[in-house]
């Protein structure tokens, strides 16, 4: 089996399991009880919480662990828009947004909040001076992603964090979901106040999370109880998980040459796949600076996503059609249509995703079943 | 080490962490995806819903999956809140509600709504007539716990569901943390519309809980994203968690008789401390009718909850104070003061509370223990 579905998510790394496997058996404790299992608890998380805040160069204390990268997006978004509101109910966002971001400003556009969906340029990539533009007295909150999740556009982060700073009263928040510990972003040099993090995306536990929230930035929490996280995000401590997800980040960094060999390799795809097949378009800059290198989006007009998907899985290779949870739905991707596409295009697209478990050889395979595929069912559509 | 501190958390049952293993090794994908790894997940959630269902009596499609048992309170309440507001903006609670339920009162009356918390009797257990009583035509929820989580009342869900049938626009959450997978609570038979359950305090994995809505309830998402779970609570689902906690259901039903040894054990363990220590109180319900058996409330007035816990540990016996999640807190337990218990009474309580993996003899030692420490103890505040 060849698995690139890596963007939807990761398979565990052994060495997390074991961390997970290690905590569940033996500091088993409560962190919020008072007895010496629960401080052992309490100082794995503690630990944990040093090696996000190492990675993203912040105080530990400006890290908050979540559920996933869903809650911390709509923590962020919704901690700060209950906080903020009686400064303002404006917020800006683009319009190739994860739906854990879209369809939170969707629900707080229904309480009355007015919401700027920034266009894109046809490689995905939003403008930091339609950005500054779109600033109004009452935006409180701009939102936007590091990497897209379905075609890997990565998204002038630096440049829109520099143009904020002037507006030290609107809040940045980046989804950095599909970047975080593969592709280095530090808040702090980029101007951002809010950061969302998933630990299921870089071989880490699934059902954890983090979100970094820059010191004085205050937001109302979503889940209030015990008052665990400094009060922020209430819940017994998913421990193992915590524990995990650190385990996952150290992991990563002992790979350095991670985004180098993904390059290349999408590079070599990239030359074999449209030397033999054809129609075939590439969806994000093909130019390889401003795209993630783990991600691949291709369209295939004229197929259709899934048809390919289920052809390819019998070739023992598997991929997406889109973004994994709207891939249950048969509308064209929103993302690929805010980039330009027409439905027929978008509705042929398949994602082809690597994790730092991923070998050159698997990505050879993959190219070899796509020439092999798309030709015959290429000959079934024209046949019908 | 004797762990009797169960209700702040339990041990992972082995069998638990070799399914989550499995899971992780094996079925790593997500149940979002088209493809076979992604269906794989979609089975073993699906299967773990129908599990958790039938615990519950109900249909699979009632039961979402949530972070834990703080998250599915908060999603319950709030949910219920923000859908029903232009009905009416009244709640009805007890004082002697978990943080997690607490909490999500105190924010919802911050944003105008009015809360009744109904007090309780010296045992800690809410009247049935007093929550009549208290609806009013602007009440759109009431929220009751099953099993308290710091003396073990069992409050009469049973006569208040059959209050509440009488007025079906009226939703019934239960908090069923402390109860669920161990004193059997039948949703429909008690009139209930939505269901609290945390996974951590059965031998379940942390992280991961779930919630009964009954079929045509409608809430407000917290998390949106995605779609998952109906559109409910969006989020990469998390599938070793969600197939471990359903293990863990499976696991307790092996157990048949956990209750009435509880409750053998604690009634020598109260006869044994009554009779040696002077003076202590016994929190909750002696008569064994209305108390969960596997949690034991002492207090030992002239004593401190803190110091008593640390010396039992050094007798390698681990137990609480109060609740986990305030035992930081150095304020008394308001559950306790609810009750009519003084601030020193409160102040000097702990819980010792059981599992499924507890024995007879770890229950007699932490009596033995107990019986050795306190007068020495006891001694110390004498002298002073
Ligand atoms: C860009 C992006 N943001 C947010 C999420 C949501 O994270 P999680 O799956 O942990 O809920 C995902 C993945 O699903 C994602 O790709
Ligand atoms: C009665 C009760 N409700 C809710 C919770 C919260 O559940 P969780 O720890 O899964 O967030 C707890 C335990 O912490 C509890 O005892």
């Amino acid at each position: 089996m060849i698995y690139l579905d890596n963007s939807a998510t990761t398979k565990t790394h052994p060495d997390v399991i074991s961390v997970m496997t290690d905590v569940m058996n033996n500091i088993y404790g409560n962190p919020s009880s008072l007895h010496g299992l629960g401080v052992k608890a309490e100082r794995l998380v503690e630990q944990a919480r040093r090696v996000i805040a190492k990675k993203l160069d912040c105080h530990p204390s400006e890290i908050l662990f979540t559920s996933g990268g869903t809650e911390a997006n709509n923590l962020a978004i919704k901690g700060v828009a209950d906080q903020l509101q009686s400064r303002g109910r404006h917020l800006i966002t683009t319009s190739v947004e994860h739906p854990s971001v879209f369809e939170v400003m969707k629900q707080l556009e229904e309480k009355g909040w007015k919401v700027t969906y920034l266009p894109v340029d046809s490689w995905g990539r939003v403008s930091p001076d339609a950005v500054e533009k779109a600033l109004t007295d009452e935006t409180v909150l701009v939102s936007i992603m590091h990497v897209n999740n379905e075609v890997g556009t990565i998204q002038p982060i630096h440049e829109i964090g520099q143009r904020l700073a002037k507006y030290p009263k609107i809040l940045f928040h980046v989804d950095a979901v599909q970047s975080f510990a593969k592709i280095p972003l530090k808040p702090k040099q980029a101007g951002i106040d809010l950061l969302s993090v998933s630990a299921h995306k870089f071989h880490g536990p699934k059902g954890i999370g983090a979100l970094y929230i820059r010191k004085n930035v205050e937001i109302t929490p979503l889940l209030v109880g015990g008052g665990q996280e400094r009060g922020f995000r209430s819940g017994t401590h998913h421990v193992p998980g915590i524990a995990g997800m650190a385990k996952a980040v150290v992991l990563t960094e002992q790979q350095t040459n991670f985004l180098a060999r993904c390059q290349e390799w999408k590079e070599s795809f990239l030359d074999h796949i449209t030397s033999k097949l054809q129609p075939v378009l590439v969806n994000g800059d093909v130019t390889g600076e401003g795209t993630a290198p783990y991600i691949i989006s291709l369209s295939f007009p004229g197929l259709k996503s899934e048809v390919l998907v289920h052809a390819l899985e019998e070739e023992g290779v598997f991929v997406s059609s889109k973004s994994a949870c709207s891939s249950k739905l048969e509308t064209p991707s929103r993302v690929l249509k805010a980039m330009g596409r027409t439905d027929q295009e978008a509705l042929s697209s398949i994602r082809i995703s690597m994790g730092y478990d991923t070998t050159k050889e698997e990505i050879e395979q993959c190219a070899e079943a796509l020439i092999r595929v798309v030709p015959k069912l290429q000959q079934v559509v024209k046949v019908r």
